[in-house]
């Protein structure tokens, strides 16, 4: 076990990357990043749904495919990053797969399945992140028809 | 609207060809398909997890996905059939997507987000089929370590 203000710095500045990715490629900017208790990158990546016309890859999601196939054991005390407040589908992901905290990087534009999680067990923090945030105004802003 | 049970032979239909695909695979035999309001099949598929080592690609994601990105008014009344108690994930798409009914095929094997489900305002048919159950009692006393 890592110190957990490590294992947030890679996990969250490793989301925050893939958002800036995907702003980049004209996509929804949202980005994740699953950390194993270890302080390990299980797995990271971004909202695809301009880019691969996609129902179904979110941020959460993309990071929990990149990661592959894995045992159960695998995500024990690990921690899902994610720039915004996971949708009802990312929220489930996550109970799914007994993720123990999920921190997200701001819920200004949108609140998920915060509450649920908790409900569910699962650690919430909300980094109330000026940056993501500013991403998805941008976004919004330029593309409304894709949010 | 066409009439509920031609829908539901259309779709229960596609979800268990689908779970039959899976199994022929070497797959996890859960087959799913979206039907919209209309009773057109929107979109059918079934789980990945053996086939693309895929963590994410359940039935019922692989048929949201293989129905691609449509806009909201796309899923509205829509069912979602699939052969297995939907789990936490699959749950929260259906809410995602307010799909209005799924229609699972039993929940013998496996007891997934139902109550949720109800809870979230989404109606939900457990057929209690038996070639649903008889697929996956195959399929884990072959493969146990699959399931």
């Amino acid at each position: 076990m890592v110190a957990k203000s490590m294992a947030e710095d890679i996990g969250f500045r490793a989301a925050l990357e893939e958002a800036q990715k995907g702003a980049s490629e004209g996509g929804v900017p949202i980005g994740a990043c699953l950390v194993s208790a270890e302080g390990k990158i299980m797995g990271r990546g971004h909202n695809m749904r301009v880019q691969k016309s996609s129902a179904t890859l979110h941020a959460e999601i993309s990071a929990l495919e990149n990661a592959g196939r894995l045992p159960a054991s695998a995500y024990k005390g690990a921690t899902m990053y994610t720039t915004l407040s996971p949708c009802d589908m990312c929220t489930g992901a996550c109970i799914l797969y007994k993720i123990k905290r999920v921190v997200l990087g701001e819920n200004n534009t949108f609140v998920g399945g915060e509450d649920y999680l908790k409900k569910r067990g699962i650690e919430v923090v909300n980094l109330q992140n000026a940056v993501c945030e500013e991403l998805m105004k941008t976004f919004i802003k330029e593309h409304p028809e894709d949010w």
